[in-house]
Parts: C-alpha cells; sequence; structure tokens
C-alpha cells in the first residue's frame, strides 16, 4: 500500500579506500567501506537534534518511511515519523546497516577490491565495537559531532552500551531497550546451534558460495527457524497457533522467506560479533559509564525470554554505580523479545517523555515498574 | 567404574508375527515387532508389584544397573535399586524400549522383514498411543495384569497419561513428571526445527540412508544441540559455563556424541508422535479420567521452561475434574528440563512417600508446593 508520502532512499558513504584502511579491533584493516543509511526528518542548524538509531540483528538502514514499490514500510516505522516516539518534526533521525551485514554496508558478500570476488570467510573478523567505530565514521561525514540520542534494541541495545563506553562524550541520551551487556550461555547456545546450522550445509561451501549455483539455503532457514522461536513467547506462539498445528508450516516458510534477504555468512560474523561482546570489558561494570554525563532509559519485556530483564537490570545497576541518571521501566507484554519491535505504543509513551526530558534538562524520572 | 554387583541384561520379546501383525492407531498393520526392556526387582507371587518406568525421547530400556563394561548406569539409576525412589526390595521394576526407537525395539532402522532392508521413512507412522499399546503386550507376555504403579517424565511422562486413558482398569497408581497433555506450539516449534535439520541433511537421503556409508550426521547433530538448549536452564547453563566461553565447544561435543547412539529417522518418528499427541482427544479434559481409580502424583520442576509447570497443573485440574486423587509438587530446581533426570534426592523423597501410601491405602497426601 502506497500512500501519498515521500518516498525515502537508502544512501551510501563510502571511506577508508586503501592506503587508508578502516583498522578493526583485531588491528587487521578494511577498506574501502561502505555503509547504507536513511535519514528522516532535518537537522537543526547545529546538528544537535540527530537520534541514531541501530537495528537489530536482521535489520538494516530502512528504519521508517517507504520505499518506493515496497509492500511495507522500515522495520520501525511505528516508532519513526512525524508525532512519533522518534518524532520527524523535531529529531533528525539516522539509521545504517551495520558493518558486516548484507544490505549496503561492506560484508562478507561484498565484493573485495582486492580479488575482484566476494570475501566469504576471507572477510575479516569483526566486532560490535567496530561496527559502532563505522557509525561514527558516519556521523563525522554527516557533521554529527554529538547524539541528542541512540537508541536501539537487541543488537541494536548492545551498540547503544558500546555507544556509551566508547563515545560517552558524543551522547546526550540514550535508549537501550530488550539486551545484554553480555550474552549468556543460553543466548550464545541458541546461535552456536543456528552457526552449526548454516555451515553443516552442503551448499556453504566453507563460505565460498558466492560462485555456486547455491545458497546455504536449507541451514540458514533452520537457524532462522531456532532464532524465530527464540523472538516470540510460549504464550504469544500459543495466541498465534493456539491448540492446533500451523506452527510448522509458519516456521519453515520463516526461515525460507529469510534466505531470500539476508546471507548467510553475515548471520556467521555477525553472531559472533554479538556474543563475544561484552560491554563491561574494558572497565567493568564499577566503572563503565565512569564519567558518562548522558541520560540513559533501559526498557525490557516481561515475556521476552532471549533478553530477560535481569540483564536489563544489570545495565541499570552499572549506571547506578556511577550516577548515572537512568530510568527503568519492564514493560507488560506477551510478545516475547519480538515487543521491540510490535509494542509500540507502550514504547512511545515511554520514549517521547523521557527525550521530551532530556529536551527540556529535567532529570530523573521515574516510572512504575 | 564397575561394582561387585550383577550386572543387567537386556531382554527382548518378538510378538505380532504376520499374519497377526499389530494394528497401529492409523489403521496400517506392523509386525513382527520385538521390544527391548529391562527387569530389576522380583515379581510378587501375583506380580501385582510391577512398577512400569517409562522412558523419555532419546531413553532405553537400559534404566539402571550396570551392563558388563559400561562406563555409567542405566539412565534412571538414581532413582530405582534397593531403598530407592523405585524400591528393589519391594518392586518388580519393567522398562522397555518405545515402539519407533532405535535401542532394540522395532523402528525406522530395524530390517523389514518383507524386504530383508531397514524400514528407513517406510516405516508406518507411529503414535503414542501405539507404543503404550505395545508396552500392554509386552506387560501381557509377562504375567502382569495390573501395574502397582506407572512412572516417568517428559515423553515418558505422556506415556503414563496414555495409560491412564487407555487402561485405566491396569493401573493403581501413576506418577507423571515434568510432562505435558499435549505440546504447545512453542514445544512443537522445537522439534520441528530438529526435523528440520535433519531433513536438511544431503546425507539423508530421504531416510534412506542406511544403505549408504554415511548417517545425517551433521544434521542430527543440531538437532540435538536445540534439545540440550531447551532440557537446561537459562540458569543452569550460566551456572555451568560461567561468564565466560566453553557452551559452543560442549554442545557441538553433545550434538555429535548423539550421532553414535541415536537414529535420525528415528527422532523424526518419536517427536512426530509426542508432537501429535493430546491425552483429551478422547473425552477432553473433563472427562479424560472418568472412572479412573489410581492415584496419581504430579510433578514439575520451577526452572522447566520446556515443560513449564503450568502444564502439569492442567493434568492436575483433569484428575480434580474427575475426582482423581491427585497430589501435585512442583519441587524447586534450578536444572530446567533436566531435572527429572538430575534431580534424584528431591523426587525420591515425594515418589517414596507416595508409593508408601498407595501401599498402605492411605489418600490424599497434600505437600507444600
Amino acid at each position: 500500500m502506497e500512500k501519498s508520502v515521500s518516498f525515502v532512499k537508502t544512501q551510501y558513504y563510502t571511506f577508508a579506500h586503501p592506503p587508508n584502511e578502516f583498522a578493526l579491533e583485531t588491528g587487521k584493516k578494511l577498506g574501502p567501506i561502505t555503509v547504507a543509511y536513511e535519514t528522516y526528518g532535518k537537522p537543526d542548524k547545529e546538528r544537535s537534534n540527530t537520534i541514531l538509531i541501530l537495528h537489530a540483528f536482521s535489520g538494516d538502514a530502512h528504519a521508517a518511511g517507504w520505499h518506493r514499490g515496497d509492500k511495507k514500510p522500515g522495520w520501525w516505522d511505528g516508532m519513526i515519523g512525524p508525532g512519533k516516539a522518534f518524532d520527524t518534526d523535531k529529531y533528525f533521525v539516522v539509521c545504517s546497516n551495520v558493518l558486516g551485514g548484507c544490505k549496503g554496508t561492506t560484508g562478507p558478500s561484498s565484493i573485495n577490491p582486492a580479488t575482484g570476488e566476494a570475501y566469504g570467510i576471507g572477510f575479516p573478523e569483526i566486532s560490535l565495537q567496530d561496527m559502532v567505530a563505522v557509525q561514527k565514521c558516519l556521523l563525522e561525514y554527516l557533521g554529527i559531532e554529538k547524539l541528542f540520542s541512540v537508541a536501539g534494541g537487541s543488537m541494536g541495545g548492545q551498540q547503544v552500551l558500546e555507544w556509551l563506553v566508547a563515545y560517552p562524550d558524543h551522547v546526550q541520551s540514550a535508549i537501550i531497550i530488550a539486551t545484554a551487556a553480555k550474552h549468556s550461555p543460553q543466548q550464545i547456545a541458541f546461535n552456536e546451534v543456528g552457526r552449526q546450522a548454516i555451515m553443516a550445509d552442503r551448499s556453504w561451501h566453507h563460505g565460498d558460495y558466492y560462485r555456486t549455483s547455491s545458497v546455504p539455503a536449507k541451514g540458514l532457514a533452520v537457524a532462522r527457524m531456532i532464532g524465530h522461536i527464540t523472538y516470540m513467547s510460549d504464550g504469544s506462539m500459543t495466541e498465534k497457533f493456539g491448540r492446533g498445528s500451523g506452527v510448522e508450516s509458519y516456521l519453515q516458510h520463516k526461515g525460507k522467506s529469510f534466505v531470500d534477504r539476508f546471507d548467510a555468512n553475515s548471520y556467521l560474523y555477525i553472531t559472533r560479533a554479538i556474543d563475544s561482546y561484552n560491554a563491561w570489558n574494558g572497565r567493568g561494570i564499577d566503572n563503565a559509564f565512569k564519567d558518562l554525563s548522558a541520560k540513559v532509559l533501559v526498557l525490557s519485556f516481561k515475556s521476552d525470554w532471549l533478553y530477560p530483564s535481569y540483564q536489563s537490570l544489570e545495565i541499570v545497576k552499572a549506571c547506578k554505580k556511577t550516577g548515572v541518571d537512568a530510568t527503568y521501566c519492564e514493560i507488560d507484554s506477551t510478545y516475547g523479545h519480538d515487543a521491540f519491535l510490535l509494542e509500540a505504543d507502550k514504547q512511545t509513551y515511554l520514549i517521547s517523555h523521557f527525550l521530551d526530558k532530556v529536551s527540556s534538562g529535567i532529570t530523573d524520572v521515574d516510572y512504575e515498574i
């Protein structure tokens, strides 16, 4: 359904051209790097009204609005737009595809200029820190010195944490949704099974499938099916499928359609990056947010068993340890982890109030949990 | 570690020889059927002290004691033996491998006498009802008219339910542990992903891999890894693996070693049987246990998110609806679903008291939950 609105277009920024490659956390170099990004709303004169939105594992730069010909809008369209949580009448919103991704930003499926062929598993190991460092480069290019806010859920929330740890002086406020400072063994385990499913697929060809006529479709589909179960709750599945069947064909469909829009090697690289991330690694939980002056809103969802609330509370604890002005709310939802994508109204209420108070300088908002 | 005890041996009973094949629930015929079983303790004169133990998904007839040369005893050895929960000084304990299995009882990897080759997916569809009906045949062969008790966890618990529904007059008491009258969409979903992983493996060869030099090892390993995550709890995984790594290699090891001891087609057939089972299908939850005079003990575990306590409570509700003498206890454990295999002491306390009271005819025991 196309509306009579102006369509959004993905833009691209390429940097780190050899010999000035981008230095990854491992010390390896990568370049050139192209970043796919979109913007919504208008920057003010000082570009001080920018909100950076960070996408989750399978997301992309297309967070809001419509691409010409699309059947659905961007993945967080319910949250970004005029009068919405991230109000584009007030804020300049930026979202970019992560490093290692497959939606326009350089990743394993990109052509390696040195060989003229796709990187495959020749793509260097990347970290969540690298993803955020690349976002910093994009913002510098866009002339944005300090973010009014930075927000994201799930893997997006991990990146928000990294922004606070790596660039505390460049963030005025942060919204951290349904995430963890470090993945639990259970979270790592689910991702590991997905990785094993992909690598078990003979069409994976040790990551070198771009030259072949096939992709590791079955393995990637299995990986996605596992993900889907963890994104929903026991209750939301029962609500959707009742006591009858239908869940098998639904999962199979979700698995297959994912193959059309996601690259198996990106799955491997990105899940490894989020599994090895630990926001407390640098200075420990007690000092991670030392000297941070940003105001922080932490949100979790009651039925989210993939990123349970205790992980969000650990982030709140880290804030409190160093006197960071943090507000926490556990939102009552039955949608499981998917709630950060589906519960627009409940999040909007909390986020728009939070951003208003950051704007006006009021602090220490406390919501009923 | 071999003790100075007498070793147990698996025994075999073959019946349903053509033309007197066993009639499956679907109407199809199967025969001959071999059942692998073990017994512990001694039957009394009337064989009225028999307890039938029903194994879980990947279990077998070897529930207790030691096979010569084994490095570990049967899967419920902590529960079955002299002075244990199922006290072999008092009771005659029987355990058999389920129909469709791969541990001695006829299943897809058995030779089809009509072709001289393994059944593969030519094996007929089986149901949980069929598994129980085969157990009934074994007990008739053993001269056991009425069970003093029937007990099992997980898939074993589903079979206990079926015993109560199908043969209410042949059961004096029942112990139903960590199970559900019907799988939820989430439970079905996890099994479905396992099935898809197996069928995605090219070595599966549409179920006809017995003639080839390989088995669908990678797919079966992935399926088992998923299972393993669901058997543990978030907390027990964190306790085992801490904040460090190790969970990936642990899962990979568990997946690989499962391939050596389980048949991929059995995985498909058995998970389909448990996914389609519904104890209430016949007469509904309100009347399922009508005319049942057996005493029932229902146990669940606090951290078991695969078979959550609300599913056990539904079974208790069905008992209460028809006045069945049912006792329920949610055991405090951090082990997740695995608790029914690991929490021997806590279960022993409850089960031995329950069986003593069934023996002595005292009813309406209520434990603190």
